[in-house]
Formats: structure tokens, C-alpha cells, sequence
């Protein structure tokens, strides 16, 4: 998908009502203001809220070189077919000293550049894993008010970030790649407990048979409780979109599942939950961040004070947060 | 290396000299302290630190499956045979739900169990980044004061824990494996920049020839000033040892190198100076995170601003963050 990165300072306010309609372009800019940290943003996502919550969220984890963005690319062929429109939102790591992000996945995904049922963003991670999860969020936010009927996560690589995507979709699939050990990876990584589909993918390659083995063996450890969703493990070979349909199903299937089961809402619900926590800390870290800096820059403004942090920074860190946070105490927002 | 968990409760508290004469049963209990965030170890790393800084800290990262534990095992014998002292930080994801760590990589290390020239710690990643950090940098302070000459870090999988040990060892090596698409990745993830020394592993699997190529015109790519660090592009085969002598002399060779040019000293300022500002943000957060917990919770006690929340949880998270951090502007901590 040919994109052109909109301008903040030069483009045209977005409007609400070219959201709900579903403008491409609009949609991209509001997702670029979210990616900024533009504080405006907050706003409009508010006015978006009561008209989101509609889309089916999937999440697709796995380690490097699983083959997750050829896979998600298949997927969307397959949702197509079935008729829902699909919005995607790759989570790049960015680089660390330059600020700039690779898109590469996205190429992989131009496959449906002329599909007007499919809108893909790619978000840079920039360094900040809370501010990650919420900026992913928010462009989920964006996509549903949008329309999109199902919505796709990649995030980054495999531990931290993806286990942070779990609080923000309805299904997480794992991708395993036969003959690295993702198996064990995955239960080194929490990933087991929170997946809720687990695909074998380039099940062509040495391995596959085992790997779907060990899979399934971890997935009869987790304790089953009556009306549990059993996790599926698919076999898939994304290149050739062998198994891409089954596994689209059993997307659905889950979704249906949760449904009938009345899991669909509460998980919703507790994400809305957990989500107004996250915003309230990370507005609260957001305000806090740079007072916290201002205040050890003024503190190491003496020579007395930066020979007492060489000798022994642990102590003198620990003074100055007690005085910092001191003050906290006699907060009263009532 | 067999090794009893020490128990805070009932064992004898650590004593410094303990730790400086290289006790290692005194060390792993230090350690423990640490994992478990025990406020009463900033007092004794604080008496460690004047007499840390003589260790030289190796990280080596890369994405799941790059032989990194079977690198770092084949590169502690190495180590040995040059007669060094390594201590090794294997830094494991833990499990989401349970908080267990699979602590694999570590019984693969297990060759060097009778060495008493080799300590090797497992930690569990436990979900927060900033403390993961702080948790290895200061094990990396223990095992300095030990005396070990030489010590290595691995973090979990790739992505962002990559990024924060660079803010802690002295020369990063990055491993990638052939045919996987590793370099690409490497950029993706700014550890272009950030690597010191890059290692194709595995170089008898096929592509290992294109996968030192490509690495080699990724490096050419850094913008060189003179007296920098050309990173060089080693190959190695973990498993049989191939090529780890060279890998550990390349290592050696960038310290001398550092120290010639000064680089290393300022390095360590530079790193001391960062952790310092990490120790404040950190302990700051620590007080700060159950104070707003607290405060959400108390704010959601009525149905009214329940539905707020609901009707539009960002500008309630505002307004709560605004009320929140309004009284630090008062504080004054001089």
C-alpha cells in the first residue's frame, strides 16, 4: 500500500465523522498523531470510543523469522475471501540511535496495495514498551471506529512486547518454526498460558511433525477447566497458503466460542479495565519523566554532591527518591 | 553448576569481605537479594561499588535459536584457557502467569560445573523491564567485586532488553544465524549501531558465506570517523568450538582498543552517570506505581465516575493524571 506520511503541521485537521467513514487518509494521519504523541489525540480517541468496540482483534506472536508477516499477509487473503475487511498494525522495533524503523514487513505485505477492504500500518516501537502497548492500542481504536471487521497485531520479535499484546487482543496466535525449540521458547516466554492458537508454520521444513508434538504435549499441561477453549495447534505453510484457511477458521471458531461463552465481553470489559489504568500511569510517567530528570540534574549541580553519588550512587539515589516522593503523601484529589 | 537457593529468611546475612574474598555461596545469596528486589541490598552494593570496576562485561545477544548458550559455554572455555575468571548473567524470560524461569540454557552450561574459575547465574526476567536492568547491572556489580576478570551477559530473545544491556557491558557482540533473515533483523532492531562485534554461528548451515556478506556491508554502512571501532564479522560453529578462539581474542582486541583510545573510561562514566539517573527514575517509580494504583481505585469507587470512564476513558485518565502530578510542582528538595 502506497502510503504518504501525512504532516502533522501541514495537513487538514482530522474530523471525526471522516474516521467513522472509514478515510483512508484521515485514519493514517490520526494513527501518525497517535504514533507522535500529539496530547490532541487523546480527544479525538475519546470521541471514537463509543463507536469502537465491533472489531474481532487477533494478535500473531512468534520469533524472528517465523514467517509472521508472510503469514498475516495470507490471512488477509483468506478473510477477504470470507468476506470481512482487515486492518493490520505491525509494530516495528525501531532503531536505537536513529529513531527510523525498517518496513520491510510492510513490503512483504503489498501484495494487497489495491485492496480497499484492507488497511496496513506499521508503528515504531521507539524505546518506550508503555508507550508501545498504548499507541498499539489506540491505532486498534482507530481501526474499529474505521469499520475494519477483524484486526491484526505483530508486534516485535518474541518476550516482553509480545506478552503486552495479550492485554489488547482477543485471540493471540503463536507462531513456532520447526527445529529451533520455539516450544520450550514459547514457555520460557509465558507465552503458553496466554495463546490461544498455536501454528507450526513452514511446516514444509525438517522438524514439523515434532514440533506440532511438542506443542500439543504443552498444550494437554495447561489445567483445562469445564468450558475452557482448548488451543488448537494449526500446521501451516505460508508461502504456499497450505493450512492458511483452516487457520482462519479457527480464528473464528475462537471467536464464536468466546461468544457463546459470554468470554468475548468480559474480556473486553477487564481490558477496558486494565487499559484506563494503563493511560492513568502512563499520563502520570509522562508528567513525572522529566520532573525526575530536572531534579537530578539540579541535585548533581554541586561537586560535593557528584563526589557523594561516585562513592556510593545506591545511597544517594535512594535519599533523593525519599525526598522526591516525600511530597506524595499529602495528595488528596478528592 | 549445582547450586542451593539461598533463602533470605534463614540464611546468615552476607558479609562484604565475603563477597570481595569471591565466596560464591555468599555471592548467590547476595544475588538472590537482588532478584527479589530486597531494599536492603542497595546498602551493601553501595559498600561493593568503590571496588567494582576492573571487570570487563561482554554482552552477547541475538534472537531465540543462534546458539547464544552454547556460544557463551564454548567462549567460557576459551576465557579459561587465557587464564581469565568469567561470570556469567544469563537473563531468562520468565513465565507470565507462574513467574517461573525454564532455566535450560543454564544446564546447557553445566560443562563447566567443577570450575571454580566459572559462576553462572539465571535470572528471571519477571515482566519489568527497568528492574530487569537494574536487577542484572547490579548482579554485574557482584561478580565484578568477586574479581571476576571477565563477565558476560545474555539477554532474552531480541528487541528492546537487547537495546537496555548496552547500557551496561563494554563490547556487545551480536549473533546471528544463516539463512533467517538475522541482519535485517539486527537493523530493524538498532543493533546495527549498537553491536561492537558480529557473529554468524552455526556457519555450517547453508547461507552462513551470504549471512557474513550481507554483515559485512550492513558495517560498511556505519558512518566511520577515525579512530572508531570497525566491528569485524567473525564466524563460528558453537557446537565443535570452530572459530571461538578468534571470537574471544576479537573481544580482547576491542578492549585494548578502548583502552588506547580511552573509550573505555568514558564509557564507564558515561554507563555510571545513566545508571545513577536509572537508580532515582527507578525507585521513584517504585514508590509512585502503588500510589497511583491506589488512587484509580479509589477514584472508580462510585457508579458515576465509573461511567465516565466508560463514556470516555481518556479524558477521565487526564483529568485524574492532571489532579495526580499537580502538587509535584510544589515540591522543592533543596
Amino acid at each position: 500500500m502506497p502510503e504518504k506520511v501525512p504532516d502533522i503541521q501541514t495537513d487538514p485537521p482530522v474530523e471525526i465523522q471522516q474516521i467513522l467513514d472509514g478515510d483512508v487518509m484521515a485514519g493514517a494521519r490520526l494513527i501518525r498523531c497517535i504514533e507522535a504523541g500529539d496530547p490532541a489525540t487523546a480527544r479525538m480517541l475519546g470521541q471514537l470510543y463509543p463507536h469502537a468496540g465491533n472489531a474481532f482483534v487477533i494478535g500473531i506472536t512468534g520469533p524472528p523469522g517465523a514467517g509472521k508477516s508472510t503469514l498475516i499477509s495470507a490471512l488477509i487473503t483468506m478473510f477477504r475471501k470470507k468476506n470481512f475487511s482487515v486492518g493490520v498494525v505491525a509494530v516495528d522495533p525501531s532503531s536505537h540511535k536513529t529513531g527510523g524503523a525498517v518496513l520491510g514487513d510492510r513490503v512483504r505485505m503489498q501484495a494487497h496495495a489495491g485492496d480497499k477492504g484492507v488497511f496496513i500500518r506499521s508503528m515504531a516501537a521507539r524505546g518506550v514498551a508503555g508507550g508501545l502497548a498504548r499507541a498499539a492500542r489506540d491505532t486498534c481504536l482507530v481501526l474499529d471506529a474505521m469499520g475494519y471487521d477483524i484486526i491484526i497485531v505483530e508486534p516485535v520479535g518474541s518476550g516482553q512486547a509480545d506478552l503486552e499484546i495479550t492485554t489488547l487482543v482477543h485471540s493471540l496466535g503463536l507462531v513456532a518454526i520447526p527445529g529451533t525449540g520455539d516450544g520450550i521458547q514459547a514457555v520460557k516466554a509465558g507465552l503458553l498460558e496466554a495463546a490461544d492458537l498455536f501454528i507450526v508454520n513452514k511446516n514444509d521444513l525438517p522438524g514439523a511433525g515434532s514440533e506440532m508434538m511438542t506443542l500439543e504435549h504443552l498444550v494437554q499441561q495447561r489445567s483445562l477447566e469445564p468450558d475452557t477453549w482448548q488451543p488448537p495447534v494449526a500446521s501451516t505453510c505460508a508461502r504456499t497458503g497450505e493450512g492458511v484457511d483452516r487457520l482462519a477458521d479457527l480464528f473464528l471458531d475462537h471467536r464464536q466460542f468466546m461468544k457463546n461463552n459470554q468470554v468475548l465481553e468480559k474480556k473486553q470489559t477487564d481490558q477496558a479495565g486494565d487499559y484506563f489504568n494503563t493511560l492513568v500511569r502512563q499520563m502520570v510517567m509522562d508528567r513525572i519523566d522529566p520532573w525526575v530528570d530536572r531534579q537530578v540534574t539540579a541535585f548533581l549541580d554541586t561537586a560535593e554532591q557528584q563526589a557523594a553519588v561516585t562513592a556510593d550512587p545506591y545511597r544517594v539515589a535512594q535519599k533523593l527518591a525519599d525526598r522526591l516522593t516525600r511530597s506524595l503523601r499529602d495528595v488528596t484529589i478528592y
